[in-house]
């Protein structure tokens, strides 16, 4: 079993509640308690790229996590990411000419210590399609794996979402071919 | 998205406290409880076919979850079972002629409904591989995904492994051949 | 057993999170719901004033809760409130002249719907303290109770601690006087 | 404030579940951690008696308990106890002379390792009645304080009630006395 590199970028997945002040913040990331929670013993590498709200992530903070996907010497590799502009840094990710690596994106609605979380669901169905999914880069929300351009995320619900993409023109354009 | 067909049989998944006697027993399965909380947005069908400690399962019971994925209209069957006997319940389905289906079977080593589950986690690992994986019968546990015959559970340590295949006669064995 | 009358008016206790923008508020009162994980008894009514963070509590709010405890039918009363102003609103009661009545203010340093909450323990002992407590306007908070006029909370530690009233003057002051 | 003795003797409240082979175990006791999510700031010693569970101590272990609630040198002590035989060591510290000191006898229908227990909220309980309470053996369960000979568990409900006492003969009792 090859090792898989998991990425830490922060998120709701991570956000833990101060409570000397009452607001929500970063202290360490809960990747190493959530898998030794779920029995993990699939082989990790995991290492922390920063430690933010994914409204604040910034063009360079998206080129680093490509940088760093693109450097890693696992073909396989994780990345926990807020879920609000996951699809943005897929997207980056893919137009990062990384051939031929799995790269799957996951985060959470809750934050995993406040104990209703989908944190511990999403983690283990993100480390588990990235070890069988082909190169490419996916994000795992919902129980589900999307190509990163068949999703986007519906903030009104809370849910990812397949894209339905909507075709150019007419009967002329090529079949199965998508836009 | 195809519909994955889940079918219940207990297990430590599902087991509960009984406060009046303050034994284990069962009660409903936490699966739709548990699917909720992870927000999943895999279509399902949950199908409870018995709830039963694994140790407690005889021939009857294991020929009677074999029948129920043969005639499964899904090409894709999620199984949770108690751990101990997990194996013998794939090798079971495994000689049952099931062609072209993808059946995962998955458990925890700790219930759901005390708090410190991996249940959840392995939920979310083994709805994932069962979307993706091709036809077989697997055991997914620990964040992992084992074919039937390449499985096996540690009890000392409480966690499922690989096995490494004895291979009788001698060093002209063609190397590679996983028997 | 007297019923104990409980007024809700807000803070960390019953502080939820939206998933949908990552933000902390009020939805409903999680009182019933930790009163019956606590498999209480106790005869109880419980009424929502407000549902305000204590910080943005006016005079106008505290008039309202010293008034709603005075109209009050009952003689012992709780009032769940935020940490950071409790001590004022304790203030405006004994200020109230509210006559041989019981009223013991608790709250929580972390949400109850946040898991690892001190909410449950702060409830069954404020809940405990004003059954048996004689009239007077307590904070019940670390396991302990304190007179209004004794307690102050410590911000940097988040906890409650016994006032040491410094009094003016010298030797010459009476004995039982608290110094 | 003075110190709290609190003596550990196992029950429900610290029952752990064994993993490995799916029963129900005693480890250490929760009642450090107990207190730490409670921010208790309550002055304590605990010390362990026994693990067992109520239903198998002896007249031998009442004994030793009486025998250790004696010796104490706290005036105010907290016994965590197995709810099934609580009032029966309630009887017998009450029988065993020992005099000026408050005694208070908490437990949980859940184990507080379960997620859903009442621990938590029973343990708040139990150590602000024993704060105040004067001289006495008492039983804390659902938020409510009774004297050690008004008490009984009703099996089928799961919870602590006042007992009516029966008195034999007729209308000539003396007013003032419970019936």
């Amino acid at each position: 079993m090859a090792t898989i590199r998991i990425f830490v970028t922060g998120g709701t997945f991570d956000k833990d509640y101060n409570e000397l002040n009452g607001t929500l913040v970063f202290k360490d990331t809960h990747l190493l308690e959530m898998l030794r929670l779920g029995r993990s013993r699939v082989d990790v590498l995991i290492q922390t790229l920063m430690m933010i709200d994914s409204l604040e992530m910034t063009a360079a903070d998206r080129a680093w996590i490509v940088d760093a996907c693109g450097r890693a010497a696992e073909a396989r590799i994780l990345v926990t990411h807020g879920t609000d502009t996951m699809v943005d840094t897929a997207a980056a990710l893919a137009a990062g000419s990384i051939a031929g690596k799995t790269i799957v994106l996951t985060g959470a609605m809750i934050p995993y210590a406040f104990g209703s979380s989908d944190g511990l669901f999403n983690l283990g169905s993100a480390l588990s399609f990235v070890q069988v999914l082909p190169a490419g880069v996916y994000i795992a929300m919902n129980g589900r794996c999307f190509p990163w351009d068949a999703v986007s995320k519906d903030r009104e619900a809370g849910i990812f979402q397949e894209v339905k993409h909507h075709v150019a023109g007419g009967s002329s354009d090529p079949p199965g071919r998508r836009v």
